[in-house]
């Protein structure tokens, strides 16, 4: 078979890749129905994350069970699935807890740009769903693996609730569905922090009710006017650099909250900065399975469309120009199909 | 008048200082019943942070106003009052939202260790207590000027509710009524880390059911014995260190909270291993306003005995005696009388 596999910076090959297959009694293999590229993947492909060996590349997927291990009891061959990028047996305490990303048995579900994905511990990380989707929902349910999961989850750990004021910082993908998620939460005012015209549409389509394209000091100085001077309830930060991390904080009042879902790099803060802010922070790898049953739900009875995120449709053949839209801004996300 | 002035490292003063007056229309001027030495104190006494020039010492206080200004209408002369460290004008949208350390007016009430102290907004800053109190209860209500209410403000910043198992770093007086706190607010389970005999009798009296004396990673592991390798639902981090930080968070459980109330003193945390934990943060200086009605309650009705943190008492001409116990460790908390 052949799938995605990078070997250094914007070197990424469609080439000839063993085929997954049951290794464990736990797992699933799955027959890949629709893949994509993740915002987070641009820090290996930037040459920020080093890249040792050749390494098959993505981990958003949904597909077809075609074969189970021994031991999967609810998961069947034929059933439609979605599953998170981290594997879990949604037993532990923690995934009792909701943080099925901090599993005790957790695992990266790699290589998924690719037609057959092996997924580990496949009754505890595949959900299915109601029957076998309509073509125009794949990409809505793909969404679900990863970066609508991960919207929400930045919603919820800034405790959006109704009547509340959030700010977005990031407008890619996970930024654009963090507006989504803020919007289903019921936030009175979203503020998209955002310089692109097409996002910018995209997120007010989603629900934002105000676009702030400033950044730095003059960003924070835009969200306190607009704020009266106090600040946001909530601020969602989808980015995960040091500047991005600092427009979250300083954005936010006195008792609001921070839920930070970009993967930091090089983030140090001065806890006694931090201190005088008095500003609640919650972020890590979104508990994506936490949410499918309900996002799955929401996607079927159609009351959410997060697969308008993916503006950029490719055979799986061409995902090396998939990820070259990406790092040029051309395309907000790819979406892949083997 | 004399009070405590501190001139530089370990040289604290008794000395001729001019006597407080009303300078703005909102202040009040109070007789202190009683003040105290807080642990934060200690930082300038250590050197830690630098003194400039010889300032007027001590933040904590109760006592009877003398006189107040035109503009002051809660508050009468003949009352006995107590007060937050910060004064606040408890209306602005910070205060209001129960973060009146972070009121758009807030000022630091400095020179509290002296016969008489100037408090600024005097209408937000003081909460009279029902009635002249019985001398019995004068180191309890002056406990809730800061120390009481910092360790309330930990507890609630971690979550503390009723069935949760809560860490408490530090044994220091903020420590100690950490686990008060965390008693009255439910907690089922309450681990107080302390290696000081008379810390853990007191700890023990406070509410805590369990010590741990390790430190480092043994008290990381001992803390994850004790909650069958889970870690916390809450911890309350009471020191300000770099180490008591990660103690902290390093204690808790994924989706559990860590509320930091220790000034924090050169702590940096690298975001991507804050990231991976799933920690919930919330800290800065306790909104002890906040919590003054409810703590007068409880103290007056005899619920809670916050004031036996102090177990030194000075007449104030002995303050630097305080504060040398406190510095070596001889007292947990020095109380002094003007």
């Amino acid at each position: 078979m052949k799938g995605a596999v990078i070997h250094g910076p914007r070197d990424v090959r469609f080439e000839e890749r063993e085929t997954p297959k049951i290794t464990q009694p736990t797992d699933a293999v799955i027959r890949t129905v629709a893949t994509c590229i993740c915002g987070s993947d641009l820090w290996s492909y930037r040459g920020v994350n080093h890249i040792d060996t050749p390494t098959p590349f993505g981990h958003e997927y949904c597909g077809v069970v075609e074969e189970v291990g021994s031991a999967v009891k609810n998961v069947k061959p034929g059933q439609f699935v979605i599953g998170s990028f981290f594997a879990s047996d949604n037993t532990c305490p923690h995934c009792q807890a909701g943080y099925q990303t901090s599993c005790v048995h957790r695992e990266l579900v790699g290589g998924a740009q690719s037609p057959r994905l092996r997924v580990p511990l496949a009754d505890g990380t595949l959900v299915p769903t109601p029957g076998d989707p309509p073509v125009e929902l794949v990409p809505s349910l793909l969404a679900l693996s990863d970066v609508m999961g991960t919207g929400w989850f930045a919603a919820e750990a800034a405790d959006v609730k109704p009547g509340k004021t959030a700010v977005v910082v990031g407008d890619g993908a996970v930024g654009l569905l963090a507006v989504l998620s803020a919007k289903q939460m019921g936030a009175d005012r979203i503020i998209a922090m955002s310089r692109h015209a097409a996002r910018q549409k995209l997120a007010r389509e989603f629900g934002a009710t105000d676009i702030v394209a400033e950044r730095g000091d003059d960003g924070i100085e835009r969200i306190k006017d607009l704020t009266d001077g106090v600040g946001a309830d909530c601020v969602l930060e989808c980015v995960g650099t040091g500047d991005s991390m600092k427009q979250a904080i300083k954005s936010a009042r006195p008792g609001g909250s921070v839920g930070f879902v970009g993967v930091p790099h090089d983030v140090e803060l001065d806890f006694q900065d931090l201190f005088y802010t008095h500003v609640r922070l919650l972020g890590g790898p979104a508990p994506v399975r936490r949410y499918l049953p309900k996002l799955i739900d929401l996607v079927w009875t159609q009351k959410i469309n997060p697969g308008k995120v993916f503006d950029l449709t490719l055979p799986l053949a061409e995902v090396a120009e998939g990820y070259r839209a990406m790092d040029e801004r051309r395309a907000i996300k790819t979406l892949l199909r083997p």
